[in-house]
């Protein structure tokens, strides 16, 4: 497994359960046991994802609090999203093409309309 | 390993190697020969990591020439890139916490100097 920051946060986003418990926390902080909750896991299948989200530094937990609250962490999702970024030209480029070949089956079925009526005349 | 699309797109997207890939691949398409170039991998290693990103499919292998040369594909990307996105607001948030806490220190020195410059008048 690669250890590099960036691959660490894509590895801690490659799992539904641990962007559910993202989405969540988007809403403020939450205990490991309001988190367990919409889930069908235990609280140390909860912790376990946990974990890997504090590793990649996604998410914090208070030291404060007796019940220790989870809160989101957003600089790491800063840097997935610029990497991301850099490639955002190609999806462009991709439905450009997509959107040419669309106007160009829109103008072929215009033009077959109008050669059908003319044929009609005849 | 989670099995939905956006999963497989970020663990494929979680080590430096198929992410150099894509980079290369986005100055265009190279055969797996000119791929394994720059790493140190042998080509099965590297026919390894094109399978995941086949798999994610983040790129594609043309069945025409015969050296199948890989092409990036950026759809899964976009997809990533707006899940990444919906989290901006956070990660904004942060740095104007941060840019508030500058500011404050700034001004803080500011009427330190001030105050400063009064003591040494006296």
């Amino acid at each position: 497994m690669a250890s590099d920051r960036l691959s660490i946060t894509f590895a801690a986003l490659a799992d539904p359960t641990r962007r559910a418990i993202l989405a969540r926390l988007s809403h403020g902080e939450a205990s490991v046991t309001e988190l367990a909750k919409p889930f069908d896991l235990s609280l140390p299948g909860i912790s376990k994802h946990l974990k890997v989200l504090q590793r990649a530094g996604l998410i914090t937990r208070s030291r404060n609090a007796q019940w220790r609250p989870c809160r989101l962490e957003a600089a790491p999702l800063r840097e997935a999203s610029d990497w991301v970024a850099d490639y955002r030209r190609f999806w462009d480029e991709s439905f450009q093409r997509l959107d040419d070949v669309l106007q160009d089956l829109i103008k072929k079925e215009k033009a077959d309309e109008h050669e059908g009526k003319h044929h009609a005349k005849d």
